[in-house]
């Protein structure tokens, strides 16, 4: 593909990636996402010719991507699990404070919309998830937490982020998150 | 109000939290709530004159009151505070299954898509949130957690509750609120 024709893409992704986080899936149309992006309506189906449901897919894996580098850089820069999970939630506050709390989880929305009618999103989704989860095992392991805890903390550990992103953000509070962060770390060493 | 005007009203809010559950706040539209709950259109904007966000706020009120019969049950008729917590998993566990994995939280997905723009709903699910943190709190008052620790676990316990079972439904397994049930019982007496 052409230099040109990559920036185009990488703009209607990056767009649509802004938009289903600001306000979800089903109320982001190809309209909004051709205005936002500048793209022209012609290069969207020539990018994307199975329509919104390709495009919100891989832009989920754009924004799952980008989750994935903030856990990995938590755990490969930390001294210690313990200050891994401490940054890695720190960082998702801060983003959804910088944000106005408009940006927790840049895959949550989608994923709680995207129902039966739409198995390609949902896929991206799940898939976002599994990556997650697999990079905190890897980087609890990576911190010398023993294989068999990190596997079983790792879903822990997501579930109690999603749920204290979502509280953070429908209460306008980062409460939530700093007393998930505290009562998780709490269950590692941070010596 | 008339008892049939008290019955269309309930046929109306049954009908649009039951939508707004299973395919989120932003894809439900008016039309959509006449048909599902039969009531003639004038009646809809007799009962809910200021329109789609009233009759949406009014829907997760009773949803909110649903979700807080579940909780209080669990604690008023558990024996310890472990077998209460692991009652409420278990029960939005079965409930998730028997819907088809559409049915998770009945707040969550509407509260990830109102924003600014819908200030009434937004509230709505945060009062929702506020109502399940304080009867899970004053639940393990009950249980005999002393009011401190109770205070500092119920967010905590609404947190990964609310993440396992999104996790859970994207995931289409009950297995992500297993291991949080499991994760939080060891926190609790059990004897």
């Amino acid at each position: 593909m052409s230099s040109k024709g990559q920036q185009t893409q990488e703009k209607i992704l990056s767009a649509t990636l802004d938009l289903i986080e600001r306000q979800g899936f089903h109320s982001t149309g190809l309209q909004q996402i051709i205005k936002a992006s500048g793209a022209p309506k012609g290069s969207l189906y020539f990018h994307f010719p199975e329509g919104k449901d390709q495009i919100v897919s891989c832009a989920l894996q754009q924004g799952s991507e980008f989750i994935n580098a903030m856990i990995n850089h938590a755990f490969t820069l930390a001294d210690n699990p313990s200050q891994s999970v401490g940054w890695l939630f720190d960082g998702l506050a801060r983003r959804l404070l910088d944000s106005n709390y408009e940006k927790g989880c840049p895959v949550a929305t989608t994923a709680l919309e995207a129902g039966d009618a739409h198995p390609q999103v949902r896929d991206a989704c799940a898939q976002a998830y599994d990556l997650w989860q697999d990079s905190i095992a890897r980087g609890l392991c990576q911190k010398g937490i023993p294989e068999e805890q990190a596997v079983y903390e790792a879903p822990l550990i997501l579930s109690i982020l999603e749920g204290a992103l979502m509280m953070a953000k429908v209460r306008r509070s980062r409460q939530p998150l700093d007393q998930a962060r505290d009562a998780l770390l709490a269950r590692f060493p941070s010596g």
